[in-house]
């Protein structure tokens, strides 16, 4: 366990590490009537906690249908709501979520921790399936394309997408929000019947790797050239030319923070880039 | 395609291939007021051919919760009904079935064709998670068994079970069903995070490969030598030194079939050797 963070008002910062298979949950947020991961969340915390006053932060809002394998959560809790947080507490949650939610951890955060703004890079993988045959159980995690595609062209395409760019062309625009990220890693593999497709950035904007996978979809079928890629990436606008591909592919695998002095120098360094957002 | 097979009474036979994630389905049987896939299965078929008169026959019977990636389903149409089949059929079937099943293939069975009693093998695969923490994606197929295994001494127990054995002590008793099977593959593969059993048989009693997957987790966890598993299986009777693991990690890999020529004399082996099953 790291050191305790106390917020200003006597409020004490706590992480919560977790899972969840993204299929039927209408994404993240709280949306009124719909089934989202941040609401059942909510739901069983209260239980626990009785009011979450200032609500939850994510480090990363996954659309519809998008898988998390190590999403990160903070929240702030009054001094006796913070008593009730004992070892057995994530069993004890787990018990009052429904099994495609599961919390890992449930522990205090570190001085100037913030599940969102203190991360340095977030990893996501996308899943495609190649077999002949579409597979019902598969289905709930991969993006099934059976039509064989030009893994080579892909990797050889992709290495005009790394670095810092302006990621217009692959962002869904939010007002006010930059489209300026720092792809730091994005590999293809082959495996059996499968490609895997992983990423890693300082942050994704929205859509954005949904966008890349379906214009690397696209090079794979030689509908795209890597020149052409290149061109996309530079025009800075949105296109038709490749489908945003569905969210069923996509996984949150990891959350990276840097150590726990520098938590808080990030978080400032964050908020100013994003304070829009 | 293979040569069409006509069975008395006018009827044609015909094979349906298809895969289904077991994890909302109370086993393949019909069974009334439960949802299961023979029942969603016969619904869908029979939106297409109206009556289906003599049932489905399926090679692998699965329990509630158990997966198929290529289970083997026969039935027989008359001459009206299998006019209908044609190649767009698969597609039109899986439009009309819940996203939980799908159809691979539909076509004429070849002379002989008993989805059940002409197969001369099962492939049975079970999916345990060794990870840290339960994930809500993998928790569909994998049983999730965090604590480590000893695989080594797993492998080398699992010989004990090979071959032509009387496998009571792993079977849920059926009146007047045989329990001896041959066992002729059993492979323990460790994977990242993950040990996966693979097990083939000339067929499998009920529960046999969750009670020898219990049995090899125990062998895992020290608590069984080889020896001890080896009194077990002569012994002949069920005992309670081990647990029948859940369902969740057991999917039905493969059915195969002999030569067409061989077909229809396999059957009749095995419905002689099955005839009270």
């Amino acid at each position: 366990m790291t050191k305790p963070a106390s917020t200003p008002g006597g409020l004490t910062r706590f992480r919560i590490d977790l899972a969840y298979d993204g299929t039927d949950f209408s994404g993240w947020a709280i949306q009124p009537g719909l089934r989202t991961v941040e609401g059942e969340l909510k739901k069983a915390l209260e239980v626990i906690f009785d009011e979450i006053q200032n609500g939850l932060r994510v480090a990363g809002r996954t659309d519809a249908g998008v898988h998390a394998l190590a999403q990160v959560v903070h929240l702030d809790l009054g001094e006796e709501q913070a008593k009730r947080v004992k070892s057995g507490l994530p069993k004890k949650l787990n018990a009052l979520l429904p099994r495609d939610i599961r919390i890992h951890s449930f522990e205090r955060a570190a001085t100037g921790f913030d599940a969102r703004f203190s991360a340095i890079s977030r990893e996501y993988q996308y899943r495609i399936n190649q077999s002949e045959f579409e597979n019902p159980l598969s289905g709930r995690n991969q993006l099934w394309h059976r039509h064989p595609l030009n893994t080579q062209a892909m990797k050889e395409a992709s290495e005009v997408l790394i670095g810092l760019h302006d990621f217009a062309a692959f962002c869904k625009p939010r007002p006010g929000s930059t489209t300026i990220r720092e792809l730091k890693r994005l590999e293809i593999s082959n495996l059996e019947n499968e490609i895997v497709i992983d990423l890693e950035a300082d942050a994704f904007c929205h859509n954005q790797v949904r966008s890349i996978v379906g214009a690397l979809i696209a090079v794979g079928e030689e509908k795209i050239s890597k020149e052409e890629l290149s061109e996309i990436l530079n025009g800075k606008k949105r296109i038709g030319k490749f489908k945003v591909v569905g969210p069923e592919g996509l996984s949150l695998k990891a959350i990276n923070y840097p150590a726990d002095e520098l938590l808080a120098s990030q978080a400032e360094k964050a908020r100013n880039m994003r304070s829009l957002d």
